[in-house]
């Protein structure tokens, strides 16, 4: 597994990305990705009522066996923009659809970038006559990946191989998302691929429990976007798969560490953050309390000043936990601070906040551990620290 | 209604403030507030788990028809300090009490300030010793409202009188809380006083109908205290008042008026604050689910960063009540910006930007009325933006 090399690309898959001129920085824009065959499709989106017109078409596609193609737009995110939104969204399938060679049913769309602007279709109408020829090439998967990104700093990639009777097969993430520097809604698009056969269900079940433990486990501001999805296409079709199948688990396993490698990137990404706090609760009653735990944690606007401060603050993190809404035992919970006990009891503890605080400072990634009890409950969350650099680039005027 | 002059103070109390040494500025820090007879007392504290001792001690005192005294310290919360904090607090109590001529368990206590510090009983204990003589002046009443503020730019204060049968009654509230700059939990308090004669129950409901109309109304970063709490004394005790009561309707309607102007204030003060966002949601499906959307406008950092931008940005307005877990109809929203409609249909409007911008400039109040749907539910917020100076003086090093 490694970020930004490539292990092994998943067969089955070509790939190309291109400036259309959607984006005034004249940076690639437009990003398609098909299968040489029918592929398993599936896929999460954003919980937002107010969303794009590509998650209602996404999300009324998957799960499906039948897709062919991804196509990903960047900086135009095509939501509040009505029935001709909707139109040009249908437009963008159907001219992937006409490149790859498959009906516009058989491509999914995702867009990213400011939202309630119709997308620029003469444009693109035109840039689409000169779309490159998709290519297997880990440097044609490069582009397509940085195509997707918008205000990013740096491309998101993670790929893991497992291997299973005899033969190998690879899972690789593309994502896109950098919330501190967003000036609309840090959507966050994912997009895995991968050669280990599937079934539609199968593929829905293991993107879900993906999600839940890494995309829905970070924040920066907690403002879900009009567009975050995170969609999985599987080359091979395996109709019979069984979820106790050892190579499912083994799929399963990988999926979720490319998940959860490129969703760090995304709260480390920007100029702003100049810390990534990793937040685990345990010892609460059940895994969805410390998840409410941690997740209140995550989105203290105080607690994140203070991790910028480099201030070991057990009050604002341990009262954050007690507002969370879960019932635990003050009296009972243990917090330590880059392994440093510093709360146990119900009362602070007796330690050098110099040390705490220069431990902070010293590395990018802080460890906030809360322990609320015995329970068999755990979670971790991931969040960047709240910064001067935050605060400046959100308010500058944008609309 | 006035803010800083005093219309009429209920008759039945007497106040006094004085300078114990618990705050290092040297600053009024324990306030003394008691009534000339046993009185009728009713408090709503705060939901954090972790919570002040005082908070314990007043939730099983109210409501209550024998309080004689509240007793409130400002400059430590006595929070996170274990069973040495509770016999503190006692002794507060008791203090008091001996003050007053009365029982401990006759006294309520409020602390506000850092938490998990003992609090310097001896140097109280001394203290006590030239506790001045309680008054019924405004001098005094003003000086026991400067006595329970911590990080407070401003005094908060509001009073309201109604007559009722031919008599003539007052509401008076003291608050304290600034979020903005509050290096701790930035704590809200209020304490209200009447003469207005109830019953415990009806006190109760009152003060908790009260705070969900006010003090529940406004965030700054949504941080629930480990202290908060409203309590409200009245002077006269009438144990067969129905809630159907004319004068109860009419005390009712002051009592909201004083919590809401004095709530107001809280997310105002504070030198971060530029803007103070007055967040009215109407058309919902009931008052819960306006609410709901509010309360996730109100605690957006990105709309309080556009605020602070003076930027109209709809959609980050539009986003946050999407993800406010309540169903709307985003084609039927319509979203105003200090009267100028920019939304509507589920699309922006052609609206002119700076003149909207400049509107926001022009105020530090900004009017944002979402209206979604045709449904009864309506809830306003109050929040205040978010700002630099927010991050510099919540990132200061405090522990």
């Amino acid at each position: 597994m490694n970020q930004q090399t490539i292990e092994r690309l998943p067969s089955g898959f070509v790939y190309e990305a291109m400036v259309a001129g959607i984006k005034k920085s004249g940076k690639l824009d437009l990003t398609l990705i098909a299968t040489t065959g029918p592929a398993v499709a599936a896929g999460v989106y954003t919980q937002n009522l107010v969303h794009a017109t590509s998650i209602d078409w996404c999300r009324a596609r998957t799960p499906s066996d039948q897709i062919r193609a991804i196509v990903i737009n960047s900086g135009n995110a095509n939501a509040c923009t009505g029935a001709e939104g909707e139109a040009n969204n249908r437009r963008l399938a159907e001219l992937a659809g006409i490149h790859v060679g498959c009906q516009a049913e058989q491509v999914l769309v995702l867009s990213t970038g400011v939202i309630g602007r119709q997308l620029p279709m003469p444009t693109i109408e035109a840039a689409w006559q000169r779309f490159p020829t998709l290519s297997a090439h880990e440097e044609a998967y490069l582009r397509a990946a940085d195509g997707i990104t918008t205000t990013d700093n740096r491309r998101k990639v993670a790929t893991g191989t497992f291997t299973h009777a005899g033969r190998t097969y690879s899972v690789a993430n593309m994502a896109k998302g950098a919330g501190m520097i967003g000036p609309n809604m840090a959507t966050m698009l994912a997009i895995v691929t991968t050669d280990f056969p599937l079934s539609p269900s199968l593929a829905q079940a293991a993107v879900r429990s993906a999600a839940n433990h890494s995309f829905n486990c970070i924040s920066v501001e907690g403002h879900t976007s009009t567009n975050d999805a995170l969609v999985l296409l599987s080359s091979g079709l395996d109709p019979n798969l069984a979820a106790d199948d050892e190579g499912y688990q083994k799929f399963v396993a990988a999926l979720q560490q490319t998940c959860l490698t490129c969703a760090k990137l995304i709260p480390a990404d920007g100029e702003g953050a100049t810390h990534l706090m990793n937040i685990r609760v345990h010892g609460a009653s059940s895994d969805s309390a410390a998840d409410q735990i941690a997740r209140a944690i995550a989105n203290s606007a105080l607690v994140k000043c203070a991790i910028h401060g480099n201030d070991p603050n057990w009050g604002r993190i341990v009262s954050a936990a007690g507002y969370a809404g879960v019932v635990f035992e003050p009296t009972a919970t243990e917090l330590r601070l880059n392994g440093h006990l510093i709360f146990a009891k119900g009362r602070p503890e007796l330690f050098d906040a110099k040390i705490v605080s220069q431990s902070i400072r010293a590395d990018f990634e802080v460890q906030i551990d809360l322990q609320v009890g015995a329970g068999p409950g755990a979670a971790t969350h991931y969040s960047s620290d709240l910064t001067i650099d935050y605060v400046k680039f959100n308010s500058e005027y944008t609309t």
